[in-house]
């Protein structure tokens, strides 16, 4: 597998542009409706141009929009490539289930040990 | 919000360990059970250093561990951190469900206008 795969496929650069708590934020600003860059930059402590380069990570990621009929040309929400991305960590919901579970059993077995113990020293 | 919080927050860890295909295909298998580094390694096309740096992000993350006990220290799936990925992703599955079923509504329209475009035709 070459670097260039690792940059380019589509649920790997989904993944890019949700490690970042900003971007995490600006996503969630976003699904309470579209807005304008100036409007999602106010919370952050940020320069303009720091904003506009997660944005286009969001944007290269198909994760936002930015309509074109609008002359502030709001963003907007474009959340399927999150759906791809949900499908892919969906397969391994058995795996930390299990692991749970088996944690939850380690404990009630420890928790047992326990009241027996408890039972004999009265 | 800093760089350092981008880097080091748990569910930023997450997402950039799995914005990697490499990194993917060795947790699916893992999925199937613990092994070596030499036998992760096998299927790829990569240097073992390049191998144990991926090794590495995913350990970072809390994706993998390494067994202490064993003298071949397999490598096993620790899918715990995935879980917070996938919460994280479910609270926007409502946005592409609507989508999704927004795209299909319009898809209905079409469908209804060409059926009648088709009779007035005949």
């Amino acid at each position: 597998m070459s670097l260039n795969s690792a940059t380019t496929d589509a649920i790997s650069l989904t993944f890019a542009a949700l490690a970042d708590p900003t971007r995490r934020a600006i996503l969630a600003r976003l699904a309470l409706g579209q807005t304008s860059v100036t409007e999602l930059a106010a919370p952050f402590e940020m320069s303009m141009p720091a904003i506009s380069r997660h944005l286009k990570v969001l944007e290269h990621a198909g994760l936002i929009s930015r309509a074109r009929e609008a002359q502030w040309r709001p963003c907007r929400l474009t959340p399927e490539p999150m759906k791809q991305a949900a499908e892919w960590l969906d397969a391994y919901r058995q795996y930390w289930e299990l692991s749970f579970d088996r944690l939850d059993d380690y404990l009630q077995v420890m928790k047992a040990k326990e009241t027996k113990r408890g039972r004999k020293s009265r």
